[in-house]
């Protein structure tokens, strides 16, 4: 049984990780022949709308979905994309998204017109990820105009998001919220459970969006905690770096629910232990120093290092101020 | 960084799956072309001890390993391959093997004229594995020929097995002692903890023959339990089937073990959970029935039906009544 993918880049390769031991093969669409997910199935090299390969990968494949969130849409529609191109329309413009977010009365930042402190930030909506695509500015001069959304800055606690997987058939489940620490705009180390976390709000938000889009997969929630009231930053209608922890941590990791649940499968168990995940950027240290730390779990992404680029992740379950301490260093050094 | 694998089979297929996210790629030799192992690295098909594609086969590789016993030892050699050759030769003979064991000061099974009660088995010494190559005789008419070994028929009273990893430094770890049920001479199912088990005993006569040999690698023994008195059976110089479970059910899996251990990199905690192993044999039921067992995980190995064939396993991390239950009647409808 053949899964098709859109995007071949580490999301993908977890994905082939955690299928092939249920029996499936994995089929790839990306346009760099160096694709990470390239070690673990078939890899089509082309655009991400090219129909010949579009109509290739789908061919045969007992479901076909997508690893990031910038897929073009109509590739989407044409291959039968699980889960449902709506929820990438959704998704792909931050203005469409807190809209929809509010529709659902779902809080969230405020916006344009609403922003009444300076200094705010001014996003693409589309396009942006990892911090790009965002400057802060001083000043309100009127509306942005159509490319751009103004959002208040908003003075969080923390970052939390929630990864859910919803099945074909409706079924529900989350995982213990997480709490996520970026800088400069990319993810840095993921920690689970969030201790004191809003988990009903969380699941409560997050339920309206899924039941809405009918969606079926794994989508990860990102929210600003300002004092236990939760507001709405963006969702991802995929598999999630802030998931990456539920490999080793969670009864059923996140690659595995979201195959099982475009498979319509039964869904497997959330349980969850106390993880940490720190993300590996730009570049890597040694394996021998990484895998010395008593319960330290590498994830290399076969990536040429490159500044800013995530090459690899380290998890920790039930992680110690030793341990956690130790992989800081090998991360800083 | 690649890693050589003399046999490409489900083995084989779960180093790859623990070694690729380590970011290692791997390269298999199998006579088959539709070895398990394809999936998730480069095949080269073709004998064992072709010596053209042994070359290719350690061309570059960082570590080149076996993942069944009986590799041709001058196969093993011509590529330097770990764990060392000595282990292969003392493991592939059983009369070589327990001739080895007793030198060591490790009980055995009697042998040849020591049998004194019958029925007794009678072994070739060669080749046999999964019960093949093994019949019950009622009478001892004198040495058997030099093929042929002859066992007495342990009254035990449970299979146990112990997995042990040692370091390229010596550093030296054990799993829990694993508690198995054969039936036809195929493993059945596993289950681990066993219960109050002489635990430290089976530690020692491991550690022996790991250090006579000087062994790298993960090695599995396989011992009779007799009211707490342990009689050595045999030894897998390799990864071996009672330790699946590690997959989920240890803090480090035999496989990235016997990885980290071949690459001179340090060894992963042991730690274990409760868990049980159920291999599928000659069928396999629905993905969907399995995965609708709470916490029940699936490995397939892409194998075609055939009677007797292991064809993947099913493993319940701490497993329940019920869970166990429901498994069990899956294998056998």
């Amino acid at each position: 049984m053949t899964v098709g993918v859109i995007g071949g880049g580490q999301l993908g390769r977890m994905l082939a990780l955690a299928g092939i031991p249920l029996g499936l093969s994995f089929r790839f669409l990306d346009p760099s022949p160096d694709a990470p997910a390239a070690e673990v199935g078939e890899l089509l090299v082309g655009d991400y709308d090219d129909p010949e390969l579009l109509d290739r990968l789908a061919d045969g494949a007992a479901a076909v979905t997508y690893e990031f969130e910038n897929v073009p849409v109509a590739a989407a529609r044409r291959v039968g994309a699980i889960p449902a191109p709506e929820a990438l329309e959704a998704s792909q413009d931050r203005l469409v998204e807190k809209q929809f977010f509010r529709r659902l009365g779902i809080p969230t930042p405020k916006l344009d017109e609403e922003v009444d402190e300076f200094p705010a930030i001014l996003k693409t909506r589309r396009l942006g990820y990892d911090g790009k695509g965002q400057r802060l500015v001083e000043t309100w001069a009127g509306p942005p105009d159509a490319a751009h959304v103004l959002e208040e800055r908003v003075p969080f606690d923390r970052e939390l998001s929630l990864l859910a997987v919803r099945g074909a058939g409706g079924d529900t489940r989350f995982y213990p919220l997480v709490e996520n620490v970026h800088e400069g705009g990319i993810l840095r180390t993921s920690r689970v459970p969030a201790t004191d976390a809003p988990q009903a709000d969380a699941e409560g938000y997050a339920t309206r969006l899924l039941d809405e889009l009918g969606y079926v997969g794994v989508l990860a929630l990102e929210l600003f905690d300002l004092g236990g009231r939760l507001l709405a930053n963006e969702f991802a209608p995929r598999v999630h770096n802030t998931g990456h922890w539920t490999i080793e941590g969670a009864a059923t990791s996140q690659f595995e629910n979201h195959l099982r649940a475009v498979l319509g499968l039964p869904l497997g168990p959330t349980e969850s232990r106390p993880a940490a995940m720190f993300n590996l950027i730009g570049s890597v240290p040694s394996a021998a120093d990484v895998l010395a730390v008593p319960g330290a779990h590498l994830h290399l992404y076969g990536k040429e290092p490159r500044p800013g680029r995530k090459l690899g992740h380290m998890t920790l379950v039930e992680p110690t101020a030793a341990s956690e301490r130790a992989l800081q260093t090998l991360i800083s050094s």
